[in-house]
């Protein structure tokens, strides 16, 4: 494909600044843009490379002002980020999807398939699931009894759905995740052995759902563990069972949320953060990454950070003077130097 | 199912308050419950919702006393989590499980399977395994050669065990664990390259394990990496070679243990808990989630908490002044200025 | 396989110290070390068990002086690890791989595999692969499109390789893996809701590079997300989009990079470690496991502890007053009252 900054300024509502003909292949990173790439300048630390990029273009924010010579034509856009999702959409090879059912896949009888869905060699599909139009699955997913997928998902290599899981529409799970396993619920004995509480509940996850690769989540007890629309999902996180995920919130990488707690929309937490169960974070809250909450969050947009997690800027505080608790303590000891000498007079 | 409060009672030993007679066909959460359903009561946190469940009974502590109305059937017993485990499994489809080595299997002719057990679509069982009675296989696991697997086992999906793995009686192993994958263990060489030492060791499991989703245990260099009867370990917990973890110990989600440290019986390591290589950890100690533990642990049932681990008070005690230094320093401060005064009286 | 002291100590450059023709057949633990098996001595804390161990021979260091009487041949040579690997690669059954594409794999016609290439069943490769010689899939593997990997590999069962991977010779990649999967990478609009980037880049695995089990490493945005030469990555690690992980660099179990951080080479990350995004570590920096690194690191070498990290002693430091931070604020207090006696005289 190739496509000419007018042409790209008119499908973004950008403005071009140069060489309205100029003509891309492919995007580039600006630091290794070369001619006939279209790059971007999003983060304002990497400023120095539009002044050297080869790249024939540069999207750069409405706000861009060059302080020296740029050789790309720029294309200005109100939003960087949001541009670029949509050129990488328009750049990437969205061939034009088949759908077949491998005749190497193992899809039960009773399971109902949308004569659009695509379902890949070793998959295997069992009794009375339901899965929506133009739903791909690729190989080794497995999908136990009673699943439904609703349409436009993609469900990557060997993630593993349990039985009752209920999936909605637009939703993407990455490899190796596995949704729906049991939750780490037991009863103890007087002699602390455990016996297992059977989990009957379910996982239901809205529309507009991402799913990392290698995550868990895991059914309720009773009820549902529930990820609602639009919330995304890194990989290797945990997500326990008769946990709420609210609207739109996204959790970094390897983070993990214990039972019953109940987080709120718009919520970021961190990568490797962690919340103890049967808590509740208000909307939009942030928890820094590595941070341990401990306790409910009741203010909206309230940014936490530390182990346990206080408010960020008292832990950033805190902390700045508990590196230096030498220079602390020795200043105690000149104190008391100080005073065993009035003590003296 | 319909079961009547009656029966139930005779079912857990426990005492009715209400109507003998009344009939549930599900369980339910407290604050969800409806007409025809049973609850149940554990967490003193959820009393509130007794004296407004819709739930036709609810199972509640020996010394549990409402404070207010409650409309449903009371079920009094021992120990409540005791009974959900129980009732839980009356009410799971525990339908009969037909064993049968699926045709779309592929199971090597020297492996030995007792003829009660269950091979799912795509599961490959490799040369001289030996699986024992009522023990089930889903799709996708892979199961190298000469690994050895008790009766009563469940091997969830796409779980793969490396060779010479040793599984006990009554163990779970849940959805896409890798159990037996070589340690990490290197020679390092002068420029800092490594050479890998091969793993010659296995991995044992003890009977009535249970073990999560995506869950990675190592193979020991030499000897064994053992897991002893009745440990528990949740999702994406890390085993590293040549560990042992006591009987009856639960790992909750993403905690790891570095190489050959040996975990005493009945520990509870939180979630996002690390110990670090060459340790003991005592009988029945409790590290706390997101701990990180770097000496032995003598005492039997302490408590640790923080990052190196400490006593857990001495933790808490330590970082509620952590939280406040900027005050404790502007104390010293003012502590210097008064002394200050002092002197040029 | 029997084996002399004396082959052995030429096999290994080292030193007979004893019975130059006792055999072994076996290694061993030293605390477990019976007749016939040859057991060694790297850590010195196990040092006690070279006077007890019923081995027949002892690899030792040759700066190891016995302080009592030990039972076993000594065979001392300059580097036990190093020594390690090359006897247990010795022992290990590494019997002759048939290689040959198993009737029930997966296999598209325009995948170029070398025709020395083992692929196990159920393994799946897709469109314009490219396989080396005498490189190992095993089963439930799923290569997407256009992938290329060297010769010498191994891709143990159920790894799941995205499109357009390139892995180069002598890597090995443990069950579970996922590698290439989308980076976690949105634009976000007014009201807070996500829009996918897509992930048109790729991931690079150099040479002699072994990932462990259930890792996830997703492809770069644009570009390519990099693992240079050597280096070892632990079970369970995250590597975001764009990270660099430089040559001969070792991350251990759980530990995470995120987006776009360039980790240098020789560096050590410990478990459960994490590196925020968009950041540069310079060579050989040591990062303690747990630790939280927000910052640029420059210096080579540096040692690094602490959340957010800082150096290594200094943490320490701090950490020891952080612990009996009770104890100072009392000295705090205990000052005022002095002062206060002053004040009054």
């Amino acid at each position: 494909m190739l496509i000419s900054a007018k042409e790209i300024a008119s499908y973004l509502n950008g403005e071009v600044e140069g060489n309205l003909d100029v003509q891309v292949h492919a995007p580039s990173k600006i630091e290794d843009g070369e001619e006939g790439t279209i790059s971007f300048l999003a983060n304002p630390k990497y400023e120095h490379y539009a002044y050297t990029t080869n790249a024939s273009i540069l999207i750069v924010s409405n706000e861009f002002e060059p302080t020296d010579d740029i050789s790309s034509t720029l294309i200005k856009v109100p939003d960087v980020y949001a541009s670029i999702a949509k050129l990488l959409e328009k750049f990437s090879d969205s061939k034009s999807q088949k759908f077949q059912i491998s005749s190497f896949a193992f899809v039960e009888k009773s399971a109902e398939l949308h004569p659009e869905v695509s379902v890949d060699a070793y998959a295997v599909i069992k009794e009375h699931c339901e899965i929506g139009q133009r739903t791909i699955i690729y190989p080794h997913v497995f999908i136990d009894q009673s699943v439904k997928i609703g349409k436009d998902c993609i469900i990557y290599a060997g993630a593993k759905i349990y039985s009752n899981t209920i999936i909605g529409d637009n939703c993407i799970i990455h490899a190796g995740s596995v949704i729906g396993c049991d939750g780490f619920g037991y009863s103890k004995d007087d002699q602390g052995a455990y016996t297992k509480i059977k989990h009957v509940g379910n996982v239901i996850i809205e529309n507009d759902v991402e799913i990392g690769a290698n995550v868990t989540i895991d059914r309720a007890t009773m009820g549902s563990t529930i990820i609602r629309r639009g919330a995304k999902i890194d990989n290797l996180v945990q997500i326990a069972h008769n946990v709420e995920i609210g609207e739109d919130t996204a959790m970094a990488a390897q983070s993990g949320i214990a039972g019953s707690t109940k987080v709120g929309d718009r919520v970021i937490v961190g990568g490797q953060a962690g919340i103890v169960g049967h808590r509740k974070i208000a909307d939009e809250v942030q928890i820094q990454a590595q941070s341990g909450v401990i306790s409910n969050v009741k203010e909206v947009g309230k940014r936490l950070y530390g182990y346990p997690a206080i408010d960020y800027h008292s832990y950033l505080k805190a902390y700045a003077i508990m590196k230096n608790l030498p220079d602390l303590k020795q200043q105690v000891k000149e104190l008391q130097d100080q005073i065993n000498e009035l003590k003296k007079m």
